[in-house]
């Protein structure tokens, strides 16, 4: 167990709001870099790094660091990002192969209009000076992402270094969820002087990606401004558009400010909008500027609400100027709306969220663990992509690591949480895998499957963009990944409509690969084998009969094989219609060639030591030698140790069988489960944040409390502790989801128990109560409309559960429900259920 | 079997000489990119490519060629190669990683020299027209390289377009075998014509190497010109040199010519020195020109020598003038002796070459095998680094494939020719090993290795080159061939003196990587595996138990032990000193646990079936699609296919059990061989030029005779006949090895029995004569100075096969030999031995 709690966190614990408070700027400088990632904001569409709008004199962009011999620098990416926005470029191989990925896709930083820039002058003719709070004398700063409201929230009390200027300054800032394209800030300055004060309010189209590093988790393959400007700015009052455009991914994007200033003394003179050219490269002018003169009075506030719009299309479907005019018409709404009501809006939309997904716990020192949930809540809700065309990043939208590819945390990561959290959100992840379809076929073509999909290890738009091969496109477990997603999906929310419409066709096209990956070995017993691949476990790669890979593909057979019976039954002309139009058209013949399949998968297993092998080679490879190093708070293997090393040693990055046992919990007895995680917990490195819940999870389910509770701890406040050392490059989606999914699936046991037809299913929970907590509990939404609360709570000597329906849909089932293997309903009527917790 | 000899060669059947033979230039035009190779001359430090010294109007260096739109556009590298000079670059991953190869290196193309341009005209005022036989009227073209001179000749007839001028034109061309740094052009011109002549004679430095391409196996990391002029231009009267150097890899270059003009009739005027900037960027003069302005006589001869001279050197070590210094004197030199001189001494050196090593066929339509068998020992000769500090090339010094980097190519296959034909050469190839030997240690601490060498698999200097490690670094079965290559050239020449001073070092430090590498795995018994490396075969990569791997592992091991046994007896303070000389220092128990390893080594065997396994997991893969392609003659799986696909395949590139039992024959009995010849035969698409050979001597050793000489002929005329379709980018030295291999290990048997101590062995030849052959002889140097002639010929009803010593060493021992299974001795006293075959 590597990691607890820190003991001194550097945000203060606090149940709704993560909190920076700070009496001198060397107190915060350490964690600028980290805190961009921590403070972003989001909605899916937009993201935002969580930098100040008035800029500091020492940040730079990484691309700009040079010799790093000023400690006094700041790493800075001051980025803004769209969901699905990327810059595509051709991908260098030193050694080129067949089949290579042929297309890099960076998620880039678009536009920046947080940007308000102060200028500070007492009365007479002496340089203003900027506010800059590495400069000059900061007396005290104190910002908070609000959860509750969905806000970010600032004020700072500073005084400028030569004219010792003090200003007041209160900055509130909205991503809205409510309007997918918009976002805000509020920026109030109250002067302590007299004087004037210049605010030049900037939407600035010169903005670029991280370049590559050694580091293959961070950087891009692009290097500087990868957006051309279209035309000229095109200035309104008070605000401005920029039309731009990508060369390779052939997407338009327009951008919009628009900026309102409220003084309780008059205006020095009309605000003046102007353009410039900024950047190193020569060309038009690329930002555009508002420009403020007012009269500091004493004590008197200075508000200058800001406005900002995005919007992205290919260039086909779109001209810019129907985009624009869309710009347009979202910020002189939110601007006649204001603020204010924007807040309302959120704070609305977070109620709502929190109502039906809330995790609350209660005991001694839970303070941080219940800051740790929350936010990692919060920033899941951020990032995911709602409109069936986007995903989720590793990083969310909050920072630039992995180039903002969709990989498969998301399905075996964060689609638990959204199925239950927020199922609509759900579907829609899941849509984005039927969306793109058509590139999964066709780079099952490239890997030499007639039929069927292979998708991609990671991408943005469809295409496969992984330039390492035995980590990337080896890893076919992701359709399989999908198909279980879909499964999922459909069984707890019942939503067979999805199923129908675009589920069946997943699930179909990815029995046929497994079909035709695998073959019968008759060595084996004519068992289906499936060779060449890499499993979740990515320190060992291209192997033979990846166990996690064989049963998980077992599952998706066999649920191709459930749905296309299911559907016969039901929707047979459905059935015909997705048929008819596979390539070729599908044939009974072949739906029993997959439960053929299925019931022949080879799963390596070794009957005297009662163990799942991760592969076939795995147990006769050398055990790692610790005496070289990880484990307890080093860097990652792949950092240190050439692949070849990894590879040939017994030692995993992550969970592997363990993950396979959590996702298929029939597939191994608990007996089985204790002893396979005795062997392969203590030469697992837990490399991958997508580790450690799992581990924990297991830790739950065969009764090892401490160790379950340890590795809670370590997802709970992975990013807030920054305990894996990058969370600068954008927080982890995947452990994020772990969190909840510890909490949950973990210490509340839940297991889906599959029903009759796939959209029907029991939550089946068996709870405890680790003995650090006094309570805790949870909402989660069953079948869509159903809000099921649980709630664990310490009495004097025992244990209560309690099962609360909340929210009841409109003529509507009641929820069965099974715990501790006890069934039971709830209803309007009976609404709850207790029970006491024999083992408490 | 895919290819037989062509029955319509494009270059005529001569048994001493490659000739072509045009009457129309659109005859040679499809042709002239590879012939580029076929006709390249080299002596093992120059290689110089075979285009013409006049050139074409229609000749492109492939970097230049766009949309090839013009079908008479050649392509063209005009290339001049110095083996181990190189340039060097960081090698850009698009998703890097701990311990990749960090540098690429090329072989780069020095200043060309070969330009002669030849300007006509008639009397009076008009326009000169440029000597090109792509324009005007060829009459007849005839060249040929001349094997036995070691001489490239050429003559034609031609007519300019405009003038109608007739000239005849001879050149003889050639690369010094006794002087490494020389080369010379003859070059004679005949006007049928009375007029003018201008002769403009060139050396540019502006050169290029092939950029990359999407073959894997052609092109470069470079772009431009990779030389950077150190100063302006030296001239001198009729001549000039060139200074430049390498940017990154540390290189510093002179090149040098200078012409000799002789003419019957006088010399207009005195030959003009100037120089001039050749090339797109703007820089200094990188060209020097020597113009000869001649009065052209009817029937009148007008003869330029040319000599040309390079040398380079790393920066620290030696300073532009002493080496300008050199190359002056190295042409002053030249120019005295005149290139009949030159040519004098060329034909003697290769007259010492046949003399003993040629080998000869007789028999109805062997003259295009012959050919071939000659060819490419020729080229062998050419390819050769002698100097201790350079190798042997894939593609020798003809052709810019694989980058001009040096694999174990060198030890398999052409170590075995050169200890036979040139040991002194051999000695040099494998003393480079020994030279590289800190990098090959560095290489093995950056691979976790604490201990032993990690041989780069492609390196010019030492450093590992190769950019994709499945197919590279995890070929660590190099350091076992490189071991194997020591342990067979001492026991062939008896040069202990090179294993106690150079190869003991290699053959200990090689052992210790292996015993470092491997782990004795309980389930097996303990048998010491190997698991994650890359066998010959790289259509499986990444592999447990490799059988080749682990076979050669157990050789290097088993003589590492016996190497240490007998310095132990013979030089013990030499065994000392390199023990003490090594990181930790060498124990006597450390010697002990190698026996250990090599004891207890895992060969992976299937009992029931009789059959080695190519890997741990091989038998139980798919077999290959067939369907799909390959074999007979369409292009290699790795151009078509996605490695995974090919990987999950029994398929094989190469030999790689067969190649085990070629090099260690005693590790499988006959039936063996059969068996596995019969398994692995079928499915080797022989895509790697390296496997062809194997099988065939293979198929000779198990009687499949027929298969035999259908697999020799392939090797013979592979690169005559282009069989691969590459030869443009450099003829196939390890299969030219081969050729001589299929000869002399195939038809005539020969494999080596080691005797008690390093130095000593018997060759045990058994022979048979192919039934297409009347007789077959060959030469071979044995135990350095004898010098053995084979003959096989057919007699009335039987085989005689004659041993005949034709040179014996001064107080030499009797030269042992073995005749299936007859032990005899030759001396000069009883100089031949004679045998009737019975099986003929």
């Amino acid at each position: 167990m590597a990691h607890q709690v820190k003991a001194t966190p550097h945000y203060k614990p606090d149940d709704w709001n993560i909190v920076e408070e700070i009496s001198a700027w060397s107190h915060c400088q350490k964690y600028w870099y980290q805190s961009e990632s921590i403070f972003a904001l989001g909605n899916g569409y937009i993201g935002m790094r969580g930098t100040f709008e008035e800029g500091l004199s020492s940040a730079r962009h990484p691309n700009h660091i040079g010799s790093a011999s000023d400690e006094q620098t700041l790493v800075s990416v001051d980025g803004t990002y769209l969901n699905g926005f990327y810059e595509s470029k051709v991908i260098k191989y030193p050694e080129n192969a067949y089949g290579n990925a042929q297309n890099s896709q960076t998620m880039l930083n678009v536009p920046n209009g947080k940007i308000i820039r102060v200028l500070l002058s007492a009365d007479g003719n002496i340089e203003p000076e900027l506010l800059q709070v590495d400069t000059g004398r900061l007396e005290t700063l104190i910002r908070s992402l609000n959860m509750k409201d969905g806000l970010l929230e600032r004020r700072l009390v500073w005084e400028s270094p030569v004219q010792k200027l003090r200003v007041e300054l209160e900055v509130r800032r909205l991503v809205s969820f409510k309007r997918p394209h918009l976002a805000a800030i509020e920026f109030t300055l109250v002067p302590h002087f007299n004087g004037r004060i210049q605010l030049i309010s900037i939407l600035n189209g010169n903005v670029e990606n991280v370049s590559a590093t050694s580091d293959p988790r961070i950087g891009s393959h692009l290097e500087g401004n990868a957006l051309i400007m279209l035309e000229a700015p095109l200035l309104m009052p008070e605000g401005g558009l920029l039309q731009q455009e990508t060369k390779e991914s052939g997407l338009m994007l327009v951008s919009g400010m628009l900026n309102v200033l409220r003084t309780e003394t008059q205006h020095e003179q009309l605000p003046v909008v102007d353009t410039a050219h900024d950047g190193e490269l020569s060309g038009d002018a690329n930002l555009i500027r508002v420009t403020f003169e007012v009269k500091a009075e004493n004590g008197s506030p200075i508000t200058l609400q800001k406005f900002l719009a995005y919007s992205y299309a290919p260039k086909q479907s779109s001209t810019a100027s129907t985009m624009s005019d869309e710009i347009q018409k979202h910020l002189t709404e939110a601007a006649q709306i204001g603020f204010d009501e924007l807040a309302v809006e959120q704070r609305a939309y977070m109620q709502h969220f929190w109502g039906q997904a809330d995790v609350h716990i209660s005991g001694r020192d839970v303070a941080l663990l219940q800051q740790g949930i929350r936010f990692n809540m919060f920033h899941l809700l951020q990032a995911a992509g709602r409109d069936g065309r986007t995903n989720i990043g590793p990083k969310g939208l909050t920072g630039e690591g992995y180039e903002g590819h969709y990989f498969w945390d998301t399905e075996i990561f964060a689609a638990p949480f959204f199925q239950y959290a927020e199922p609509e959100v759900c579907r829609q992840l899941l849509e984005y895998r039927h969306s793109i379809l058509e590139n999964a076929r066709a780079r099952a073509r490239i890997l030499s499957h007639p039929q069927g999909v292979t998708y991609p290890w990671r991408t943005i738009s469809g295409e496969e963009c992984s330039a390492f091969f035995p980590a990337g496109t080896a890893q076919y477990h992701i359709n399989a990944d999908i198909a279980y997603a879909v499964k999922n999906y459909v069984a707890t929310t019942g939503d067979t409509s999805f199923l129908v419409d675009k589920g069946a066709e997943i699930v179909f096209e990815t029995a046929r690969l497994w079909a035709d990956l695998g073959t019968y070995v008759p060595s084996l017993g004519n068992a289906f084998c499936i060779h060449g691949v890499t499993g979740p476990d990515e320190y060992t790669a291209i192997v033979d009969n990846n166990c996690y890979t064989n049963l998980m593909a077992q599952e998706n057979l066999r649920y191709a094989v459930d749905v296309a019976a299911w559907l016969k039954a039901n929707e047979p002309e459905r059935l015909e219609h997705i048929g008819a139009g596979l390539q070729p058209p599908l044939a009974e013949e072949e739906i029993s060639t997959w439960a053929q399949a299925a019931d022949a998968m080879y799963i390596p297993y070794d009957e005297q030591r009662g163990l799942f092998a991760q592969d076939d080679g795995f147990f006769n490879r050398p055990a790692w030698r610790w005496d070289w190093g990880n484990r307890d708070g080093q860097k990652v293997l792949l950092n240190r140790f050439h692949y070849l090393v990894i590879y040939r040693h017994q030692v995993c990055k992550q969970a592997d069988v363990m993950l396979a046992f959590f996702l298929l919990p029939d597939r191994a007895t608990l007996e089985q489960k204790r002893r396979n995680f005795d062997y392969y917990e203590p030469i697992t490195t837990h490399d991958s944040s997508l580790s450690t819940c799992t581990y924990g999870i297991l830790a739950s389910e065969i009764g090892y409390r401490e160790m379950a509770y340890a590795y809670f701890m370590q997802t709970a406040r992975m990013d807030l502790d920054d305990s894996h050392g990058n969370v600068a490059a954008g927080v982890h989606i995947a452990n994020m989801a772990g969190t909840w999914m510890s909490v949950v699936n973990g210490f509340a046991g839940l297991r889906l128990e599959h029903g009759q037809y796939p959209g029907d299913s029991i939550p089946h929970y068996k709870p405890y109560l680790p003995d650090e907590w006094e309570s805790y509990s949870f909402r989660v939404r069953h079948r869509q409309h159903h809000v099921l609360k649980v709630t664990i709570t310490r009495q004097a000597d025992t244990v209560e559960v309690a099962y609360s329906l909340l929210a009841d849909g409109p003529s509507l089932q009641p929820l069965k429900i099974k715990h501790h293997g006890i069934l039971f309903e709830l209803d309007s009527q009976n609404a709850e259920q207790r029970f006491i917790l024999a083992d408490a």
